[in-house]
């Protein structure tokens, strides 16, 4: 018989990385019976410094998680990592360089890695991310980084739903690949750019710059008008490991600026405004597919031969339902 | 008064341009007066040649596109374009000279390029790109490319909605790029190496053939074991114009192959049933959220101090719902 998840939590409680494993599996999988206990991490969560990293591809996110991870760990700090990055070393799609950079994390008590696919899943990414950060944090966690690839709505809300969005940018990327950067720079916390080792790297952090103070997110300003957080350029180095101590500095700077802030505030309503959403329309799919499978199934071979169409089909499929 | 979109249905078939554009707005904007003519409009289309083109961030899937519509274009046969690639210079995020190179498109009657946001938008993106394409093809486009990036779940899935599936590769991209192209690979009837002018590209042709000689999605089989497709490698230069006119005759081989094959039968049911699932998700979220986003206001701010958790909040909104 599988362990009660309320036991799982128990264990959860005092640290045990097993339990915490085995609880976000659940999750994944919409297990019904451990959805009570999610409830419970919920209300337990809140204490760890939850930090969404995101860039482009080519930007060298992953790496640069690597490295922060080492060395906030240099602090005694414990790390979690939920990467749902395709191309994140944690979450398969790898470089043999990173592969062995982390086996070393990987053998630390005080690190945890989660990979989750983004590929194949239902739908319910955010759900089942978020809900890892929740277990983290009861698990004693420090810091925990939700890392995605700065690409598709999904991606980009969940690295949003963090206290410090950090978005980051490298040089020498294609015009196409830093066309999509531009979709993303407006929810960046601080600014981040890797390979500040190559020279043409300082065109990069001026251009940032000059995009700042232009006025996009230059700072973020209470209700009294003080600004509370303006937003910086760090630039780092996995190579030589330059500014990740400034980094991280510079990220806990924003935590205490701006969570203690009216706005912070704000913010935490916001994530847990998206969070319900994203819970109650998981829910909702999963029931609806759930009970409509077979339904569909027996209305396709109309629908591909176009006799019926897919909207009138759906309305039959909904009903009269009400919320 | 508006124009009814029945009148608007009545001038689409007769290939009016500004018809189509007006319906495409209104299924964006969910307009539910719509709905009745989107079903008529389904189930009048299904002439068209539906291609989906992917490909990872900086594989010159854009070039690609502008390249593929002039050249289809001397065939006489109009070209639809759905491009919803964030870095797509008909989606806006743009590079100058694709704007150019584009403008002589736009002028031509027989091109009708549509862009959509990926950001931002409540996650219909599915059905109003399939739904586009049916407008396409009832105003009598022969062939219609989706474009999409391929990364994120909605974006590859959209792309796979097709006839013939492109997935484009290019020579010289890092290696986190190329690991999530890994993840799109398996989805192509067609391999299209962009930049074949550069000396690497041989490289990148030699890699995908041994993948395919190994087994994967080498050759799609029927019933009898007859294989009706094997995936084929076409070299492209957008510079050139290299490999442009072989893979117009690529794609039009796979549609002739495939689509009257067993398997062709198959795929149109797939897809049937990706529309149905999607349209209906679609119309279930937006009736959820519209009745229940003042419930959840009033509870987010319990939900954010971790007084109440999105599980239990969530099971309370959707109440005994049942399908």
């Amino acid at each position: 018989m599988p362990t009660p998840s309320a036991e799982l939590f128990s264990r959860l409680k005092t640290g045990d990385l097993r339990a915490a494993s085995r609880l976000m599996s659940r999750a994944e999988s919409h297990d019904p019976a451990t959805i009570a206990t999610l409830g419970e991490i919920y209300k337990s969560a809140g204490r760890a410094h939850i930090v969404g990293l995101t860039g482009v591809p080519g930007s060298g996110k992953s790496t640069l998680v690597s490295r922060l991870v080492s060395e906030i760990r240099k602090s005694g700090r414990k790390v979690g990592v939920i990467a749902i990055d395709p191309s994140s070393p944690f979450s398969g799609g790898s470089i043999l360089g990173d592969r062995i950079r982390m086996t070393n994390l990987v053998l630390d008590e005080g690190v945890y890695i989660r990979s989750m696919a983004t590929r194949g899943s239902t739908g319910g990414l955010a759900k089942s991310a978020l809900t890892a950060v929740d277990i983290l944090d009861t698990a004693g966690f420090d810091v925990i980084i939700i890392e995605t690839v700065g690409v598709g709505q999904d991606e980009v809300e969940i690295a949003r739903a963090s206290h410090t969005t950090m978005v980051v940018s490298a040089p020498g990327l294609g015009d196409d690949v830093q066309a999509i950067k531009a979709g993303i720079l407006e929810i960046a916390d601080i600014h981040v750019v890797s390979k500040c080792d190559r020279p043409d790297s300082n065109r990069t952090i001026t251009d940032l710059k000059t995009m700042l103070a232009m006025g996009i997110n230059i700072s973020i300003k209470d209700q009294s008008n003080k600004p509370v957080w303006q937003v910086p350029v760090v630039g780092t180095s996995s190579e030589t490991g330059e500014g990740i101590d400034k980094l991280i500095t510079t990220m806990d700077k924003h935590r205490e600026a701006h969570l203690t802030s009216e706005l912070g505030e704000e913010r935490l309503k916001r994530i847990a405004e998206y969070r319900t959403f994203k819970t109650a329309e998981d829910l909702l799919r999963n029931r609806f597919f759930d009970s409509t499978s077979e339904r569909i199934s027996a209305l396709v071979e109309k629908i591909s031969k176009r006799e019926l169409d897919p909207f009138t089909a759906s309305d039959e499929l909904l009903g009269n339902i009400a919320f």
